[in-house]
């Protein structure tokens, strides 16, 4: 079986990795950087390279699609127009889907070819090929979402070649994959974004104040120092479900505001024993994966 | 020097701890639990214990009040009716300070009682005696808000004993702490309870959509499972400053809504990358510390 990943990234590469310990697979990686290349042929981390798909994709069994997501969407257009085995599933590792899903309804239903998007919640601040790590993706979440009842069909036959990864996957649709990721993923950030900045606003430069803050303060912050480009594509591609679930916590937090500008206690103590419940309840299934 | 700490909680007790090394000091433990007392007699956490403060209160040259806020301040308006050195100094470790401050101003004051608020970033979930950790205190922020000139003047004093922590001390007024707690602490609980709630307002149950969670999420809800009963008492004894922040954040909040209905990348990326800056830059004076 030969599998072809495009983008010898952190991500790609360690996909690579994982797939390494199936005997059965013979792994091309595709990439524009040489050296990746390179390094990848040394280290063997895959069988063969090419920096080309359309020179590789007609062997394709499966073809993994690990790029930024603007060159994801440029790479199925392309696979559109090219000759592939009638059994190959395409698969991605964008963060977001709906552009993707489009790209796929256009270039690839039409001619029968099996498109399942895919997003695992895994991955560092680490990139490029030398931050493969085999195991990245044990027990992380990992989304698939067929294109069409075709693709559903073949769900399975995805998880098999990538069941050495460890992954926890979950099947759903691309409108709950992205109101999903609204919730736990987009408006997380966008809320540490927002509390960095008011923070400077109401206390002057973060350099001065920052000697006194303690965890909580660091943690609701952390993921406010994330790449400005990566997150503004991604609020803008998720843009109605953010939009919701913002409005969603707006509400949320009315309620506490009403209840400190009341000074009621006993309205307060509820709000906050319903978020104590909810956090400790949320870790039960996988506590000992946190 | 006699140093009677009331409260062998966690605060308490390992305050004890850092100042065993000071062989010029006798600690004098006080608390309600006889069980406490005995478990740090057999420790040697301190030298002496008592149940009741007003039979050690005249031998002390400094008081530490390490118990929840409402004991403080009763026991403040104790301290006010017993007979003190004159050279005495009252500090507390309650994490509010405009209710103790007053109590402070209305019964320690007019009889020339030295008082310095105390309140330390530091502590964990653990609670009780049993808890007590030498270095606890190590670099943490340690607040001291002197309740007028006259206990301006013995802040040094009060540094100079408690200077076996290690602790990171910072002089400023109640109004300044008020107002930076309300930033760096109060409001990111009211944000992360809020978070917690939408969520599960939007999904469901934490226990069903918790597996799908990566480290954002969870780092952005730790907070939430803080204790009500504790939480309710601090919003709402910080009333005013929290609502202040809170309508700072909302208007934060509010640009990034704004540019994500008008997708405006541009507007968006600075909003983003202004939040990215003061993030990388919030631990820069203490980055081994983090």
């Amino acid at each position: 079986m030969n599998v072809v990943i495009v983008g010898l990234g952190e991500m790609g590469a360690s996909l690579a990795c994982d797939l390494r310990q199936s005997p059965q697979i013979k792994l091309i990686g595709v990439d524009r950087n040489a050296v990746s290349l390179a390094y990848a042929r040394k280290t063997g981390l895959v069988d063969e390279t090419s920096q080309d798909l359309a020179t590789v994709a007609a062997q394709a069994d499966l073809i993994i699609l690990a790029t930024p997501v603007d060159s994801i969407e440029k790479m199925i257009a392309q696979l559109g127009q090219l000759p592939l085995k009638a059994t190959v599933i395409v698969t991605d590792a964008g963060s977001t889907k709906r552009a993707i899903m489009a790209q796929a309804r256009q270039f690839l239903l039409p001619k029968g070819i099996t498109f399942i998007g895919g997003h695992a919640m895994a991955g560092s601040h680490l990139a490029g090929v030398q931050a493969a790590k085999t195991g990245m993706y044990r027990q992380a979440p990992y989304f698939l979402m067929p294109a069409d009842e075709q693709a559903a069909s073949r769900v399975g036959d995805l998880k098999d070649i990538l069941a050495p990864t460890g992954a926890n996957f979950i099947t759903m649709s691309v409108d709950e994959h992205d109101d999903l990721m609204a919730v736990i993923s987009d408006n997380p950030h966008v809320i540490a974004f927002a509390l960095m900045n008011s923070a400077v606003n109401d206390l002057g430069k973060s350099q001065d104040f920052g000697q006194y803050v303690a965890g909580g303060f660091k943690d609701m912050t952390r993921i406010a120092a994330s790449n400005p480009q990566l997150w503004s594509d991604i609020l803008l591609s998720n843009q109605k479900a953010v939009l919701n679930n913002l409005t969603s916590f707006r509400q949320a937090l009315d309620q506490f505001q009403r209840a400190i500008e009341a000074s009621d206690e006993t309205a307060l103590l509820q709000l906050i024993s319903r978020a104590q419940t909810s956090r400790q309840n949320l870790l039960i299934k996988r506590e000992n994966n946190d």
